[in-house]
């Protein structure tokens, strides 16, 4: 299948790399990228890329990011910041795929353990991430027989611990070969609403 | 216990009965309230109350509201109004009434069946439950021993399902009186970080 990957990171790479290895054609567009630079909190930037890259069988978005900070800190400001960047961000790119997906192809969405079981400074992430995977059920119920759309909803990574360890305390970990894998199996089977908590 | 009520309606109401049967002294802000006129989009009306009223034991919020349309219909626009109004709006009067509940207390949060069974057009409304039910769990965490935090989330009451019959058909429904139930739980018990689904 021919595949949009928006966002990269070591999840995107880890979704590139499962996704490759079963034969898709994958396009990687993100912020740095030269060939499809995007940036997911603008809707222009996002329509560009859909304008750029032709016919799809599936986009798949590791793209996002949101504000960490005690719990006080957090203000509207770094509220919106999460919103428009992970939350709007992939909503955005969903709504504006559907011209150029074809008809029956798929939307695989990132959010995050935290949406279930959160973390100090985690609060914003953790309202994104919940969010968007109720956002996904609902979506799955009013495309139904159009797209299909699912997320991956990892914990930390096992290859990202080092950095994190503090953040997840005691944790359990997932390894990205693993997280690679939740993509494809969003991408290839009939599955639809489905969060995949990994 | 001295509460403030934000927000009015038909759970509003069933909140506020609930309350004052418990002998608790309810101060009710809502947009055309005479004493206490809140706009929860608006950070410094939400300030401007709580300026106002002075000390509280709690904050119980059924304010917010979010847009309905179909999937394909629901804009950036549409999404941006229901963040400001129901998430953003019962967040950051939580946020600011931290400087006015005593140590303790409590705030408790409206959200709603669709985070969990989504209705066609609701996907906004889906996303916004999602997001604050995420965020009363993280917040229970970083608050802890400081406030507690919970969330009613109510299916489609039995005195409203004449006029939303068709957007909830054969959804179970839930009496006023059981959601009034469920503020006073929040308000009286060592509860936190629970989300009420009844």
């Amino acid at each position: 299948m021919r595949i949009l990957l928006v966002g990269a990171g070591a999840v995107g790479s880890a979704a590139r790399e499962a996704l490759t290895a079963r034969g898709h054609e994958v396009i990687a567009a993100h912020r740095s990228s030269v060939d499809h630079p995007i940036d997911v909190t603008d809707p222009d930037s996002i329509q560009t890329v859909l304008d750029t890259v032709g016919s799809l069988d599936a986009v798949v978005s590791t793209a996002g990011t949101t504000p960490y900070a005690p719990w006080d800190d957090l203000d509207r400001d770094a509220w919106i910041t999460g919103i428009n960047s992970k939350l709007l961000g992939q909503v955005e790119l969903v709504r504006r795929a559907t011209g150029v997906v074809r008809a029956g192809g798929s939307f695989t969405l990132i959010t995050g353990i935290l949406a279930r079981e959160p973390i100090r400074t985690g609060s914003v992430a953790a309202a994104v991430n919940g969010a968007l995977e109720a956002w996904v059920v609902a979506s799955a119920g009013e495309l139904w027989g159009r797209y299909r759309i699912n997320a991956v909803s990892p914990t930390v990574l096992t290859e990202s611990l080092d950095k994190y360890a503090d953040a997840f305390p005691g944790y359990p970990t997932v390894d990205a070969s693993v997280v690679g894998q939740a993509f494809v199996r969003s991408v290839e089977s009939m599955e639809t609403g489905q969060i995949y908590r990994i």
